[in-house]
């Protein structure tokens, strides 16, 4: 497969159903214009497009888990949102734009932020979208989007970061405070579709090892790409990691080692995307590719 | 029926709940102090005690709605929190206490919200929670609580109200921004416990007719205590309304016609409660005393 143009053509189905899902309105004000701006400034839209694999490795359609897909980019970019305000890591630019609260300011960014959040939960339950399936698949993915996201996953990771921001570096918090921040979301994302798509339970804890293994590789990229990448490139200003002295894994066991680690880590991924045989190649390809990014 | 003993003995329940859905964990370090300070720091429990009225008004029983309860008050509590932000009202105190950002920080009072929102959202598709429940109820419920939460809801109304600081008062504009940021949550509370209790499409209808009329003279009985309230009883600053040029209820038609609609709204509401049976009388009471708190 040619993974380049695999993950446009998903990127653009994502694009769509997100404009479907939360269409421009002009009686939806300012809130929705702040969420709008976020939610289309030009992510990769890797989480939605795990979830579609997810749902492809286990034998279903992308169509069947697009919703969720949808609500996983939301959560993401409500992260990046609150991520971003100056109580937290005070970043100016993000995919080369200003910031959400730049644009819009503090108060409509909390905002913006807490409607994506919701919206994602609007999402999750919404009639339309389970109508043809077992409600009781529905919850368990939302449940499992919603555990990854809250204060055992998401958020209590970027309670770690802040908290372990300018202290000594030390591997065993950095692996904790990745594996949550980054690594529960893309977890989840697999999980969530393989969920819906109808995969049995050995099949989604398959892709639940998958997934933290992705995902924290995915950190690991992150933290190299701010180290080494090019701001142009990135769309956002390189070495903050450096400026908010934050514990990454390259400040801890160096950048040859980060990149070993990371290797490793997709490697392992993608023996194991492999052993669900060739529905799962996307995965496979998927998991290299998140380290391919960093050379 | 004696309402204060009965608000009494209904917040009791609800707070045990509440420790036990969100108990203390070591483990779970500064975000779970920090969502657990604000969380218990001593709110009414006026939409959860909603809840499991709505429940009773349609024959069920108020542990059967518990979870759905503490996550109505999971959400209030994350408004409070973003709300009180420097960003939005930049309150200091709440509750008689310093607020959750005076207290914590602001980075982490921006997660702490994050994570009761998020929390909700686990609640209501918990497995334990709906194992002996029509999963569509509890679906439906959800979504009707999320729908309210967000942006055409409760986070929709504090963009209104951000916007409209020290603009020019205005009814419309004032009882949109009210029907949004408090109608919306209080409604889903009677909404989604009578949804979950197994209520029918009508009685849902009705209570939901209700709950429009209490969310908007809660906030107008808000309105008026923070004009006429004494500080020290309400344990937040009083006249914060007219410091941050709001637009309320008693700015716009004045404070003796204010009170008016208040009443007109909760007389409306109590007798739409009456209609539906005894059992729905303590949803009759509620509605009075919303008013009855202003003099």
């Amino acid at each position: 497969m040619e993974l380049k143009a695999y993950l446009a053509q998903r990127r653009e189905l994502v694009d769509e159903a997100l404009e479907r899902l939360l269409p421009a309105d002009e009686a939806g004000g300012d809130i929705l214009k702040a969420m709008r701006y976020s939610l289309f400034a030009g992510g990769k839209r890797l989480r939605p497009i795990l979830c579609l694999a997810g749902a492809e490795a286990v034998g279903g359609r992308p169509e069947q888990v697009m919703f969720c897909a949808c609500a996983l980019e939301m959560i993401h970019t409500y992260s990046l949102i609150h991520d971003d305000l100056p109580a937290m890591d005070d970043d100016d630019l993000r995919r080369g734009l200003p910031t959400c609260h730049k644009k819009f300011g503090e108060g409509l960014a909390v905002l913006a932020g807490d409607g994506l959040l919701t919206q994602a939960m609007v999402l999750l339950s919404d009639p339309a979208q389970y109508a043809d399936r077992e409600p009781l698949r529905v919850l368990a993915a939302g449940q499992a989007v919603m555990r990854a996201a809250g204060f055992q996953g998401m958020v209590g990771g970027q309670a770690v970061d802040l908290a372990s921001q300018n202290q000594e570096p030390d591997l065993a918090t950095v692996q904790y405070m990745h594996a949550l921040k980054t690594g529960a979301l893309i977890t989840a994302a697999v999980q969530s579709g393989a969920i819906l798509a109808g995969g049995d339970e050995e099949q989604v804890n398959h892709l639940v090892r998958y997934g933290r293994r992705v995902g924290l590789a995915f950190q690991i990229a992150d933290d190299l790409l701010d180290r080494e990448g090019d701001q142009a490139k990135l769309g956002k200003a390189t070495h903050a990691d450096e400026k908010h002295g934050k514990m990454t894994y390259p400040a801890v066991v160096g950048a040859v080692q980060a990149r070993k680690i990371g290797w490793d880590l997709v490697n392992q991924a993608a023996e194991l995307a492999r052993e669900l045989g060739p529905a799962a190649d996307p995965l496979a390809e998927l998991a290299r590719y998140i380290m391919e990014r960093t050379h």
